[in-house]
């Protein structure tokens, strides 16, 4: 369940005055998402999806509406922010920052199959091609410099060998930098859950909320760990190929992108793995914390620190 | 029929690459207005309306599509322009400017019901309030110094009692100025044909490339004289008020606009009487040019010189 701030009918009606949306027909909450609290929000002109943010702050929002607003403008499949009669996308409703954006028509997918995983890797190159009249940038903080410092926190609580094993890849990142490779605005967290799927077309991406400016690459990887992902742990060669293809049928990937392809995927794992490993040796307080398995992308790193042949 | 500039698939196909909206599924003319050149065109991630520019050039667009696309972000309901790679709306197509627009769901009405009159009463409410932080701006070039000179070129060519009542209208508005009430970015043209309706809901506000700064009243004037003219050219109360109210849910008349209403609605028949008078007596050459009845605009402003009460 993830209302974790109430919004009254009052509130919301009295709210959606600041909009050129009309009257409130129904606020209903939103029973996913597991950092901010989303209603879906009805008027007499449509239909539009709440945000209420419970760890950002207002002034941390423009960096992701405006992505979100900027993307939507060039037809990528993204929720589009409302801009309110001040022209702002977000101000406070209930105490939380707040902000509402156009409603997609889609479900996320669990087990994907191929076709949607080329659409996945189509949209996701046509993200990274819009994205590059951006003006707004952002360092990515979940990067080398955070991994290295975070893994330096949770070493001594580690079983000896899985320490091993981290401390051996940092190092190995840390010796195979790619700054030269194509940048530019990144998703930063494409997985099964932030995509809405109607069928095998794209819905919309969702929740920009780690989007930043890093390694066009990095974003890939991170996809296809997520999406070429098994139960197990593996990757299915067929699933990670059809989303690279797909990917590529926009963007072709340079010889110096594939040459980097290995590292890179090793570094989408690395960075899941690192946050899941904080997550649970030191959880945040409160109850907004849900602890997932660190375990899932440590067998993903290993398995890639093992493998040769990359679909490229 | 309107696709007055042919688009072959493969142009289509090319140009579409300049975008973030996958490839090309079909290209299909729409036979409806009467200045620009439309397609719908379906690629792999949705539905789009292409316009051919026949008569604007480049440099003219930015206030209409960067005013759409203002509206849009704001949830007023109107196509929503699509950038393209460079971050521009709009680019030459078959040696035409031409831009893509999102796809709306509805169509027009020839005989509107009190609820839609309502409707457009309260999205046009909507968009006044939205226009308030649209940077650009652009004088009407319909205004009292139009169809001032316009006229001086007709009066040879009419009728002497048509010429004596234009000439009086004329002096009459001249008189009458209302340069004290509100301002803002108006659409000046909201006829029924330029509102697409679902049901009794707006779909959207289209055909913007009238709009400019002016009276936000004047734009009432305009809707009211097109949505509650009856065939026979009088004016349906219930209607009138329907729309009147509709817009006053959302931005309540002052009494200074209350009072100007009679002269308004006069100014607003007689830009439409001028301009139909000029395409009759004057009619550009080429084939592009429909010509209308002047007479219908002349009757309802005869009406409006009579008429006592004005539902206000």
């Amino acid at each position: 369940m993830s209302v974790y701030t109430s919004v009254s009918n009052d509130d919301m009606q009295a709210w959606l005055q600041r909009y050129a949306l009309g009257e409130l027909v129904e606020l209903k909450g939103i029973a996913a998402g597991i950092t901010n609290t989303n209603y879906f929000v009805t008027t007499t002109h449509g239909r539009y999806v709440l945000t209420l943010f419970e760890v950002l702050q207002l002034a941390e929002l423009p960096y992701f509406l405006k992505l979100k607003s900027h993307l939507s403008r060039h037809g990528v499949a993204c929720p589009a922010p409302i801009a309110d009669h001040n022209d702002q996308f977000a101000s406070l409703l209930s105490g939380k920052p707040a902000c509402l954006v156009s409603c997609l028509h889609g479900s996320d997918v669990s087990a994907p199959n191929a076709a949607q995983c080329r659409a996945v890797g189509e949209m996701l190159a046509q993200m990274h091609l819009a994205g590059a009249t951006f003006p707004l940038r952002m360092d990515n903080p979940r990067g080398p410099a955070w991994w290295a410092h975070t893994a330096s926190t949770l070493y001594d609580a580690m079983p000896a060998a899985d320490a091993a094993m981290l401390r051996d890849e940092i190092a190995f990142q840390a010796s195979h930098r790619f700054d030269f490779l194509p940048h530019g605005v990144i998703h930063a967290d494409l997985f099964k859950d932030n995509v809405l799927m109607d069928g095998d077309r794209i819905a919309g991406f969702i929740d920009f909320y780690y989007a930043c400016n890093d390694i066009l690459l990095y974003d890939i990887a991170i996809a296809v760990n997520d999406w070429a992902r098994l139960p197990d742990g593996s990757i299915d060669d067929t699933l990670a190929s059809a989303l690279l293809a797909g990917y590529q049928t926009v963007r072709p990937l340079s010889t110096s992108e594939a040459d980097a392809w290995p590292v890179m995927l090793r570094a989408g794992a690395l960075r899941f793995w690192v946050s899941r490993l904080l997550d649970f040796y030191q959880p945040a307080s409160g109850e907004l914390t849900f602890t997932k398995d660190p375990g899932v992308f440590q067998q993903l790193l290993a398995a890639h620190r093992q493998r040769n042949s990359f679909w490229l």
